[in-house]
């Protein structure tokens, strides 16, 4: 049988090419039998405005969609029609080690920043726990700093399913290779540095922000270094192996400006995000259609998690 | 409007005169437009057995029957019959400071005692706030002790209405009267200490826990010390004022042994839980009523929380 892949979209609002290349287009080129969902419970912590939460959730879906997450291969929902996650959140706090909250990655790095900590944040592993076992995933796909998270979900599956027999599919993690996207100055892309180009941006903005990325100062008719050039690295993530080659030789030839490339890459984002972004502009005109995607989505994910979470029940004298 | 109380029940499984005189009787004098839950999801923080964890729940639901408590007049229901409290409890985390969690007095205690704490334990305040605010509740009974844990539902109530919006009733308390039932070695009646005497116990096994009450060696003639009688403090509990004035009169007057009064003690037990006893056995028979009466009550208590549910998704963007 297929292994299942799952995996939470954070709705943190318009998304850019650093979500598109490090996450997007990997969750839709792994779609078939794969959950993904919008992780509004744990938005929470952050997003503390219901506006924003609709906003950002549906902004994240219209994303998906238009970035070609077909409903028919993989089930998009929003995580609270999936209330039952936060019922195996109990239960598995129940057999977790008070101990182990504190160890979470994510509560230790905002405390140790001195961000005030919310015991929401102290939970939010436990909460990602039940997200991933309520729809018996297989696998989990992560970035080396959530690996932890993975394995408390395989601990507390563990400590379940020994004080109470089987009830949990154990998961496991796969380990993606980081898509390095820089941000305008160079930064890692984050819209936290605002050095981002979102994903749908178009037009005389889009030319703006990527006229405006940072180079050095070489003259235009030296010779340049590709590698050390923030256009090249993200001109490399839209072209063929040929064009790459082409503006990497153009670059070390001369006569060739920074201009002149970010003009080329204006050309691929165009390209390449155009007919996506026509996608996402019906969609905006269609809202009641990614709602009805999401909640035929939500149903299909809670059928599968009613029926874990009823074994869970069952199994420690709750029914 | 009358005032909406709410408590909850620990299924601990057989209950005590410590349990009747302490708790039971209050909830029965005090049964209108009450919620009385019993406490399941709580108790897998101690009870780890299936089995034991329904057995437990009967005999609970079966003991507020059988003394008195009219289910056409309060709710009684098993607190795993509605999960949304489990949903609620997630979104009080997210306004609730991580702190907040360690000041909690049980799991404070239990820590000072070395006792290995579990996550359940730590989020136990929340879990108890989602109880109280899921139905509305405007009182709480408690005992000093637990005063703080409705202080912490009423913070976090305050801060969600806050953030979001008039959507908890915020719950206040009423402190009770401890009433002090001393087990038959004369220390404070407790399973733990096995020096209690169960409600429905009976015949021999009634007499000889009544007979083997500890009392000091003063001999059947001499004038005896009531107040400092472990036999009379219970036989008060039981006695009209009359009957303990008379009972006081035979221990200061002499020629009155302590075997007389433990027989007075027994005839007070079975005239009062006589009756009571009677009916354990009518829900021993027809376990089947028990559960349908609290698949009632659960059903009562799913329909208010499911309106405040809805009422804290709808404010912070969940639906």
């Amino acid at each position: 049988m297929a292994k299942r892949f799952l995996s939470g979209i954070q709705p943190s609002g318009l998304l850019h090419l650093g979500n598109y290349f490090g996450a997007i287009r990997k969750h839709v080129e792994n779609q078939d039998d794969a959950y993904y969902f919008i992780a509004n419970y744990h938005a929470l912590t952050t997003v503390q405005d219901a506006d924003q939460m609709r906003r950002n959730t549906f902004d994240v879906a219209a994303t998906y969609l238009a970035c070609g997450l077909d409903p028919d291969r993989a089930v998009l929902y929003r995580q609270s029609d999936v209330p039952e996650v936060c019922e195996l959140m109990w239960l598995l706090l129940t057999v977790t080690g008070a101990g182990l909250l504190e160890k979470g990655v994510s509560y230790k790095e905002k405390k140790a920043r001195g961000i005030s900590t919310s015991a929401g944040l102290l939970a939010y592993p436990v909460l990602q726990a039940a997200d991933i076992l309520a729809v018996d995933a297989d696998i989990v796909p992560v970035g080396s700093d959530q690996v932890q998270h993975i394995e408390f979900a395989r601990d507390m599956a563990a400590s379940f399913n020994h004080r109470y027999g089987d009830v949990f599919r154990l998961p496991g993690y796969q380990l993606g290779t980081p898509v390095p996207v820089p941000g305008i100055d160079g930064q890692k892309m984050s819209k936290s540095y605002d050095n981002h180009i979102p994903i749908f941006l178009r037009g005389k903005a889009l030319k703006k922000r990527v006229m405006g990325i940072k180079t050095d100062s070489t003259p235009v008719e030296a010779p340049k270094d590709p590698s050390a050039c923030t256009v090249f690295a993200l001109y490399s993530l839209f072209a063929t192996p040929a064009e790459r080659a082409a503006m990497a030789e153009n670059y070390r030839g001369g006569d060739y400006g920074y201009g002149h490339a970010k003009l080329a890459l204006l050309d691929q984002i165009n390209a390449f995000f155009g007919p996506m972004r026509e996608r996402r502009d019906y969609y905006q005109q269609h809202p009641d259609q990614v709602e009805d995607i999401l909640v035929e989505g939500g149903k299909k994910a809670r059928a599968v998690a009613r029926r874990t979470t009823d074994r869970a029940r069952q199994a420690c004298g709750m029914a």
